[in-house]
């Protein structure tokens, strides 16, 4: 596991103030804002008839995984079998993988499910099915499989109503395999800034959905579970209907990109909880304070790390290099002092996390745990 | 260490073909292109009476950092803190942390000193040489110190002469600090394309760092090491003269980023050596297949990755999500099968390494090793 290589900060444990004086760059975790968010995806949820399997793949830990089944959550999802082995290895019930995996990764998946792991994996294609099914009987299991819908975004699934009947119907049939459901994620739509825009867009593949749905009921094979969503279209999702189980992942931390999608009737039910902490290591320059955290510590593929506290007000942030970044001044004489502790809201939060060993999770001002992030990695 | 959690493509060591058998995504080193980048770095250097430090922030392991040493390096750099500490575990001698860090990580460096380690630190500000020198003091020990000259980069380094002279009397007159050198360290030139532009751009930096060394000189402070420059600029370097150690990093490997980038005569003396390798998850769509690498597998902070092996000429790559890419295919009718291996040469060397716990060290067609990437992550 990732929390073999311990911590520098671990001395700081319970200490007061300790939140401004971690060894940097470091992922910081405010546990009241996690605590908050657990809880009004968990409320709304139960609220709206809804079951709750949350993408492990925002946060990669069995810790928070745990908090989230105890919030009422039917288990979690996972992007990678590496999330799902760390997670079985935990305990972690009800696990999900998300997505088609390489065929001969059908041991593996087959080997955590002889061990006792409770999981489910998605087929799109009638090879990987086969492959799920061999190893199933070859490990002496019993493999649940979800047949995966493209309903537009592309990537896995079937765009097929008649491949996926075809699919329900080979893992029904199968002897080593247990068809409960089918897997429908409009990943492409979840940061579309407008609410209105959003569900004008969400509008052909949830008909999509309820098409290859209604054919399958045709075929006697109606899913039990119908499973997609996202903290960006969870709400617009459930007013329309067609799934019956959430996989929202980011809401637990939110960060810059989901930032800037609203939610319906301007409401913000959730709020930043995941910050990087970087310490000022250079001063020699006006208008600009060098940090010690660069590209090794931001996830690059979206938006700039936003300031949340530790600078003067209008700083912003940018890269100097793999361990460097920033703070830029928005006025002429403000400056920082050497070794002054910045936080910035992380860009995008599920490869942000995967480049640290551990969460540093704080009550008030005070470190209070150590999380490792012990799915973060390949393969 | 990193390697507490194994890879799951032990099983395939020295089996023959087993570079197309891996579990994917997975990091792939070529050790012939390894081994003939670290025989023509060393020649290089000894042919123009350079010492070489190579930077270790390119691959973070002791692995690597003993060939190079083996093969002439007088140490290696460290990016970080992490780095160095990782690398004095291992017993590399000769470490350079190239960069100033938070004065309160004084203690640690001081700890390594302490504890036999081989190596020095950066100064840039009197509150930094003020705190190392209170921290080897207090660990019973005395720490090696160059001053870091900032030349043209804006990051790190102190642009002043005699904020140089100061530092550098401060440090001499330390009894708990060895005063050894300075450097000079260009990288915001190391990436421009032609070789024209480079040297041009070089000037005026290499003429600061006359200047300060003469005035060093002239304090009665002539620092016995002046060491800089990269992979981009190290030929260049050499003939200008006034650096006689170089820094560079990412020779060992290449990666798109310095494929861009000529070297003097046209020569291409270094080759791709590393390699992300990824399978085909997804055949559902004409004109691209999808595959099981994607943002957590990439840096992605400069250009695309570049397929090298295993896709149709012509074929360029994508990023479909943290866990997703997709070959694009030049041609109508191209197509790859569910679970063919793609190998794309990465994008930024140093930062992709950092999102990998393995080399998979392959020799021809069969892996052979697998070394940690022991000096990966935060802080």
């Amino acid at each position: 596991m990732s929390d073999a290589q311990p911590s520098p900060n671990a001395a700081l444990l319970g200490q007061p103030g300790s939140r401004q004086r971690l060894q940097t760059p470091a992922l910081v975790l405010d546990l009241d804002a996690l605590e908050a968010n657990l809880a009004t995806m968990a409320a709304w949820a139960e609220g709206n008839g809804l079951a709750l399997r949350p993408h492990a793949k925002s946060h990669k830990s069995p810790d928070i995984a745990r908090r989230q089944l105890a919030a009422g959550a039917a288990g979690v999802c996972c992007a990678s079998l590496r999330e799902a082995e760390v997670m079985a290895a935990a305990g972690i019930p009800g696990l999900l993988i998300t997505t088609a995996l390489a065929p001969d990764k059908a041991a593996r998946v087959a080997a955590l499910a002889a061990g006792g792991a409770d999981l489910a994996c998605t087929v799109d294609h009638p090879e990987l099915l086969a492959a799920y099914g061999a190893a199933a009987e070859a490990a002496g299991t019993r493999l649940k499989v979800v047949v995966d819908l493209d309903v537009g975004l592309g990537r896995t699934g079937t765009p097929s109503a008649d491949d996926a009947v075809t699919l329900a119907r080979q893992a029904a049939a199968h002897d080593s395999l247990a068809y409960c459901g089918v897997q429908a994620y409009m990943g492409h739509l979840q940061h579309i800034a407008q609410v209105a825009d959003r569900d004008e867009l969400l509008a052909e593949p949830t008909d999509k959905v309820e098409a290859m749905v209604e054919a399958l009921r045709e075929a006697n094979l109606a899913p039990g579970t119908v499973t997609g969503g996202g903290t960006g279209t969870h709400r617009l999702d459930a007013a329309r209907g067609a799934l019956n189980e959430m996989q929202c992942g980011s809401y637990v931390f939110m960060d810059v990109d989901y930032d800037a999608v609203a939610q319906p009737d301007g409401a913000r039910p959730y709020t930043n909880a995941l910050f990087v902490q970087t310490s000022v290591v250079n001063v020699n320059h006006p208008g600009y304070a060098v940090t010690d955290a660069g590209l090794k510590s931001f996830a690059t593929d979206g938006p700039l790390p936003v300031i949340a506290r530790g600078a003067p007000d209008g700083a912003s942030y940018r890269y100097m290099g793999d361990e460097h970044g920033a703070v830029v001044f928005a006025g002429q004489d403000e400056r920082l002092a050497l070794g002054d502790r910045v936080e910035c809201v992380v860009p995008h939060c599920d490869p942000n996390v995967n480049l640290f060993d551990h969460y540093h999770v704080i009550r008030g001002d005070a470190l209070v745990e150590i999380w490792p992030v012990a799915a973060r990695g390949n393969p």
